[in-house]
């Protein structure tokens, strides 16, 4: 049993344009933000303007539109950030690593040799997510 | 820049049927299969017929008809093991994780305070995976 989504989650609140982010892509369907606790430079979350706690409850139309722009964004903080791989992740309720519960993609450049932060993470200077935000959105094809 | 797509790779084998795999589900675009390696009892993956190496160059729609495949077996993964929470990932390139080079996403039930097993990990009892599929094929909506 999943349980019910809760509007008050702060991508919600960003969807609603209550708070602020750094927005590196935005459609009809979907939101792409910087995490401010990247786990590497570069880390992106790509959100769904569906309401949906994860990927247990999401329409499928939803998910369609999210792995196609998650794709479009792991080749793009490939090439902004000369990446030699890249990690998509998707968590579904706090056993499965979710802290926000609102579904989110999580895309992570990768370095070899090189290991995510752990958690918990500090948050990133403001600045520096600008920056790469501005990066990776240059970087889309 | 992506590498090339190599066939010799072991999905690819296990889909022109020259090796075996405790298949979970099959339609025309995509299969599912356990992991022999599991990170967690009841480690599913989730893979294209189409040859693609990884997120990088997989076409779109190959995407979306794994993502939604991806979903009902976290929903199936989560109902078969009365699990807590699921994590689902996609490794491109050995700096993200990526272990065999034809596109994969893990989709992996999780209980609250158990750890995946780390790397390396011992190949799992073949009669126990046989089992865990069954159980995720039945559970499946």
């Amino acid at each position: 049993m999943t349980e019910a989504y809760d509007d008050t989650n702060v991508f919600a609140r960003i969807l609603r344009g209550e708070i602020p982010a750094h927005k590196v892509y935005e459609d009809d369907y979907t939101l792409a933000i910087m995490d401010i606790m990247p786990a590497a430079d570069g880390h992106v979350l790509v959100i769904p303007k569906t309401p949906c706690r994860n990927i247990l409850d999401c329409p499928d139309d939803a998910l369609q539109s999210i792995i196609v722009i998650t794709a479009r964004l792991a080749r793009a903080v490939k090439k902004a950030f000369i990446a030699d791989g890249v990690t998509v992740a998707q968590y579904s309720e706090t056993a499965g690593g979710q802290e926000v519960f609102h579904l989110h993609f999580h895309v992570i450049p990768r370095q070899m040799g090189e290991h995510l932060r752990p958690l918990p993470r500090p948050s990133a200077d403001h600045a520096l997510l600008a920056r790469h935000g501005e990066m990776i959105r240059q970087a889309m094809e």
